[in-house]
Formats: C-alpha cells, structure tokens, sequence
C-alpha cells in the first residue's frame, strides 16, 4: 500500500502510520484524543490528491482529510484503518483580484494568510475563528468555521462562492467559482461547507471579500453577575446598532485569565460582554459610544480600545482564553452548543448545573451575539472517571440546547467527539435525509468515517 | 381524487383543475406560458399540507408548490398530471421577536409584509427581489432569491436560520431554528432553499433581521456607454466603501424608462448605474459623496436622491423597468445570468451580439454588482418563430456566462424555462451530483417534476 501511494502521490508524499501532528487535532491537548493510521500522505497539488482517494476509493480504504488540525471535535483524528490526507501542500492563491474583491486559494492556505493578503490590497475577509496561523482555509470551510465576527458578518459559508473538491469514487467536482450569485443548481457548496470531509476532500475554495473597515473599536463591559451581562447583551440588541461582536467570558474563564486583561479587572467582576464596532471612521466613533452606553447599565466598570495598541493587546488576550482555561487543570472537555440569544442566561444556569451535578469545575465564554457558548468542563490530564462524567455532562448540556429550542454544535462541528448525539437535534425526519446524503456522495462510506454521524 | 383531497384538506381547500392565477405565473405575461392540472389545492395549515402531500406521494401524484407566482423561470407551471399545492393560507407570522431580530413566519406570508413588520420594529429584512407584495416568503426561499440589497446583504438565504418543510413520503423535516448558528448537521435548510420545489415543500421559515439602517441615499450616474458606465462600477469597487445595491440599466432598457425617470435623463445617456448607500447617518452622507465621486468619472450626468420621497421614486421607478420592457413588442424571453464582476461589459457585448445574430431586439438591466444580468428579447406575443429564435439566443446567452466563469442562472432559477440546460454549467460530476441528491430526497420523483434539471 504504502509503495503504491508513492507511485501515485509521490515518493516524498508518503509517510507511513501517522506520526505527530497527524494522529490527532487540538482534541490532543484538551481531551488526550489520538489516533494512529496506515500511512499519511501530503500530495503536492489536487490532482494527486484526486488519485490518492480514487485508489482509496478502489481499494476500501477510509480517508481522513486533514487541514492545520485546530479542530476541537476530534474531526482529523484518524481511525487505524484509514489514510491520512493532509492538504498542507496545496498552499497556492490561485488567483487574487482585489479590484473584484476575491481570491481563489488552494485548501491548505493558512487563514491567515488569506487574511493577510486581503489586508495588504484594502479588504477584510471576516470568518476569524481563531489559531490563524496554524488552521488552514480548506478546514475552515470543512467545518464552516465561525468566531467573534460572524454575528456581523456570518460564518465562513457566507465568504465562499464555489468550491473544488474531490469526490466519490475519486473525480473532482467544481461548484459556482468567481461569480458572486448562482441559483443553477442545488447548494453542494453548502453541503460541502460544514460537511467535515464526510462527504469529499476541499481542494481550493473561491473567496469573497469585503472593503476593509477603516477602523474598530472594542468596549468591555464587567459585570456582577452573568444576569447582569446578559440584560446588557440585551440592551446591545435594542440599541439600533450591530455590533461586529459581541462576546461573552463568565466568572471562571474571567477568574483564569484576569491577570492577563490587558486593563484592571475591577474586583467582584463576575461577567465579562465584550463588543466590537467597525466601519468608517465617523461610525465606529458613534457606534462605540453607543454600545458604551448599552454596556455601562448594570456595569462595574467599563473599558475602551480604540488605538491600534490597545486592540491588539485585547485581541491576543481573546486568543489565550481557551488556553489559560485548559491549563487550571491541565486538560478539559470543551463543548460548544448555540441557544437563541434570549436564553443565553438560562443556557448559563443550566452548563453550571449540569457541571455541579457531574463534580466538575465548570466555566464557558463564546459568542452572546449568536447564543454560541463554549462550555468547558475541567479536568486533570488523564483522570479517566472524571473524563466519563465530564462526557455525560456534556450529553445533558446538548440535551439542554436543544430543549432551549437551540443547536449541539454552534461552529466547533460534531467529529468524533460528538459522535451519536446527532439524533437529540436532528429527530428522524432530518436524521434520515442527513444519512441519505451521506449514502448518495460517499455510497461506501469511505470519507472520514465515524465523523458526523 | 378531488373527494379525496377534500376529505384531507377541507372541502373549501380544493379547486377542480388550475384556474387564473394557478396555471401560470409570471411567464404568462413574458412568454405566455400556462398549465394545467388535476387539482389546486389550498390547505389552511401545515399538517393539511403534510397530509396532502403524503396522499400524493402514495398515489403517484406529481405535486406542484405554489407561492405568489412571481417567479420568471415557469417553476410554478403545474403539468397536467399534478396537484397545484398552493401554500397562500399558510399566512401566520408564527413570532416576532424584535428584541432578538428574527421571526418565524409561515410559507405564504408576503415578502412585503416581512419588511413591514420589520421595519415597523426597526429591523431590515435585506432581501428585496421585487413585486414584494404578491410574492411570498416562501417562494423566495424555494427559490434563494436576490435582488437589489443582495450586493451587500447577501441572498435570501443568509437570512433564513431555520425551516419547516414536508418532504417524501409526507413528512414533516425541521432544520435549524430561532438559533442563529448550528453545524449540527448537513445544511439541509441550504439544501432546500434555492430548490425550487423539487425536493419538499416549505411551510415555515425563521428569518434573521438586522437592525434598520437609519437613512439611504441613491446616486445614479449616466453614460454614453456601456464601458463607461462599466468603468464606473470598476471605480466604485475600488472606492473603498460597501454600498447596498448597485444597479445597472442598459440602453434599451434605459430608452423605454427614461420618460419615467424621475429626473432628467441627459441626452445621449445610453447607460445608467445606480448605488445606494445605507447606514448611520453621518456614514451615508460621507459613502454617498464617495460614490458619487467614483460615478462621476465619464459620467454625463450624476444624480442624487437623499429625501424619502425622492428614494420612493426611484424605488418605484426602479420596480417599472421589467414590466416597462415587456410593454415594447407586448412580451419578452427574460433572462438571468451571472458572470464574475469584471467580465460585465464583456457579457453585455456578448449579450447584444447574439440578439443581433438571431434577429431579436435585446436590452438588458440589474444587479451590477453581483455580476447578474437580467437579458430581455424582445417579442410580439404569440410569434412562435421569434420566441423560437430568443430560446436559441438564451441558450447561447448561457454558454457565454459559463465560458465567461459564471452561472446559468443568477436568481430566477431554473425552473422549466432552462431546462436541459443545467449541463452546461454543472459538469458531469456537478449533474451527477444533483440527480444524487434529487434521488435521495424525491425517490419518486414527485416534487414538482420537470423542473431544475
């Protein structure tokens, strides 16, 4: 097998097992998750990747495509049998035109240097779900990522205008492309957007930006109490304006990374909203005094970013929320479940609850803007019975989301991680259209089997 | 059948045969299209609906979904065999939640009622594809349709979180919902939006909102030509701002409005682009001075509409084009492709080339922007040999976007009008594809038959 992936993907291309970093994602660090493989192979452009899942394809082999492996759903963990198909080599622009404000880019583009080079000609590509450097685009649009700003802009779907992707039983399929509107046929970009290499491999995406804004603002908001944040959430919905984002961090990720805000945290802050403005100069001026005003009712204290500086310094602490949560313990099961933005404040009590319920420390921060929390449920590296109830609390807290009328995964995906829980959202009716499109673009099962089901 | 269909849907819900308006929608009028049918039916609530369609698919019956009947593509001409399912009673708004920007309202709610209720809470409902008083929500959402805004806010799509939808063998499918983020499953609520019918029925949708831009302004810039006024839009990409729409009139389409323009058109004026700005306030006054600094370049004559009154009639004589253009020859072959953003003046020449060569009088409009199109041959109602000609020319218009990069089909749809023409685009893979899906949600293939593919 191994020589006969050389043959077709190169001599360089194959490695055989799947040595780190390609037996596992960031479920590695949070949960300890790791897989092994038969062989592992990087093609150098998406003709050879088309050949490697075609011969996969032939001979039953399962495939596991693999982007920057920054998921948290343990999506790129493979399974013993499977080969490993990394898209890090693809790292091409096709194309960039800023004068129409798109680039086509080969799946293995880092995110950001999409959002780099978008920058460097006036435009803003929005989708910023975090760990850029490392997570590549092909992943992003395998687990149509979100983050901070897509309750402004959308999540990454909304940025994609067609897609090149390698398919059953090995042929490259190509949807829409540099056009900005096409109703032809069915949306298989959108079912390839989310679809977490379940049902092909992503060899490049066409990208849509917009003008870069001229300029953002941040204000912070701390609270006593997550009640209190949440009616300013609120008060920010019925301000007149939209925010770019519109964040949340609760008492204890706020406790673990209080040291590193980059102002003082008064004492007592048990709740942190964090908003963002964008646009014009004038606007973001407006829109930033706006949203202080919303934020200040109920507040401890409130805290603006304007300068370069002082944007980033918050930026780089947004960044390290996860990171300094998984380290009170040294491991976590991360969850992340979205609510209608009304039931915010209840979907908190109740990850508390379950939490307490289960004997774990429990905190969460994510995106108030979409009812998109990050739950995390602590844990000590290796502590296998805590692990268990940590799964079983994480069970309930799906159940919850979905009894607040809400969704198991709000941008994170299912993976392996989430696997079987499909059925509490989806009831039959939509469990069974979800298998029949599984069984009409990947008839034996073979692209990353176990995953997102 | 018609006792049957009584007994299930109500005996005041059943019409013998389709007549006006049931028969026909807006191809009537353009190409004097008009079916026929067993029966219409008009249940009064979405179980009605679900028992119908379950009827229906037992017995072999094909199903035709009806909305306003606004559509350009035939997609709701029934065929003789079929059932007319007309969701016109499915009129409830389900909730309005202004404080979280959404609602869920029911199939056969009008689009114009949507952005009233909206805008009655100080939310925008972007989407604005026209006759927004006859056309219903749920014919914009079978159909992903545009519009104007869509430049900026995106298609309908975007602003559907959620939807309700009877497919075979007559169930009840929900996807999403109130949330507004969820990779649970495959984008099934994609999946079915731009379908046109042929994969279920929809019944209800929860619509996202954004909060109400306070003003708008409008700049409308005239050229001599074509390059020119394509040369502006270039300029207006390059300008640095976002505007909402912008919008293109070529120089027939132009000829047969000028009289009902609201201002002065200047002699000479052989094409006309037009952007709006919207936003705060004081970012509309500076976006549409920037615009009307990028139209002014080559422009004959800029023209500036700010006042409420002055949006309105542009607006209305903005909505009186295509009905203006059909008035020339008394009927018209209107087309609707899409083509990336800098091959617009290129496509435009193509699109008049190929008029010429098939003898036909050809002008042309819409959404600049996005690339899209609206192509109209012009015809004497009922001269088949003409309307033979403009079914040519619309097959080469076609193949002429694709080979230009671009799609079929940028928001009418497919809907009978183009069908068979699907190949061109999609590719053996990309029709393989769709006929995967069609087959694994239709079986029987009984969801308006004959139409998107």
């Amino acid at each position: 097998m191994i020589a006969q992936l050389r043959r077709i993907a190169g001599d360089d291309a194959v490695i055989e097992g799947a040595p780190a970093p390609y037996a596992s994602d960031a479920t590695q660090e949070t949960l300890g998750l790791r897989g092994s493989a038969r062989a592992t192979v990087r093609p150098p452009d998406a003709e050879r990747v088309r050949r490697v899942v075609a011969w996969c394809y032939d001979h039953d082999v399962p495939i596991v495509p693999r982007g920057g492996g920054t998921g948290f759903a343990g999506g790129a963990v493979p399974s013993e049998d499977a080969v490993v198909l990394s898209l890090e080599r693809l790292d091409r622009f096709r194309e960039l035109e800023p004068a129409a404000w798109r680039a086509h880019v080969e799946a293995g583009v880092s995110t950001a240097t999409v959002t780099r080079r978008a920058r460097e000609s006036g435009l803003l590509f929005p989708p910023n779900p975090g760990a850029a450097e490392q997570s590549q685009i092909g992943g992003n649009v395998a687990t149509n990522a979100g983050g901070p700003r897509a309750f402004k802009y959308g999540v990454t779907r909304r940025w994609v205008t067609g897609l090149e992707a390698v398919v059953a039983p090995g042929e490259v399929l190509r949807t829409g492309g540099a056009v900005r509107k096409d109703v032809t046929g069915y949306d298989l970009t959108g079912l390839l957007c989310g679809s977490e290499g379940t049902l092909g491999v992503v060899t490049s995406v066409w990208l849509r930006f917009v003008p870069l804004p001229e300029r953002s603002a941040q204000v912070a908001g701390f609270y006593e109490s997550a009640a209190d944040g949440c009616a300013a959430i609120a008060a920010v919905f019925a301000s007149g304006g939209q925010p770019a984002a519109l964040e949340y961090v609760d008492a204890g990720a706020l406790a673990a990374t209080a040291a590193a805000f980059p102002a003082a945290v008064p004492a007592g802050a048990r709740f942190l909203v964090l908003a963002e403005a964008d646009g014009r100069d004038a606007e973001v001026a407006s829109d930033a005094a706006e949203l202080g005003e919303a934020l200040a009712a109920g507040a401890l204290l409130t805290h603006v970013a304007t300068t370069r500086g002082d944007l980033d310094a918050l930026a780089r602490w947004r960044e390290g929320v996860s990171g300094a949560v998984t380290g009170l313990l040294g491991a976590k099961v991360s969850d992340d479940v979205a609510v209608p933005v009304e039931r915010l404040a209840e979907m908190l009590e109740r990850a508390d609850a379950i939490g307490a319920r289960h004997g774990l420390r429990t905190c969460s921060w994510g995106h108030a803007g979409d009812g998109n929390l990050h739950v995390s449920f602590l844990l000590p590296p290796g502590d296998l019975p805590l692990r268990a109830a940590a799964m079983r609390a994480s069970h309930e807290l799906h159940a919850a989301a979905v009894e607040l009328g809400g969704a198991i995964s709000g941008e994170h995906g299912i993976g392996s991680v989430k696997r079987g829980e499909l059925g509490l959202q989806l009831g039959d009716v939509g469990l069974r259209l979800h298998a029949a499109v599984k069984q009409a673009l990947d008839p034996k099962g073979l692209f990353n089997p176990g995953k997102k089901q």
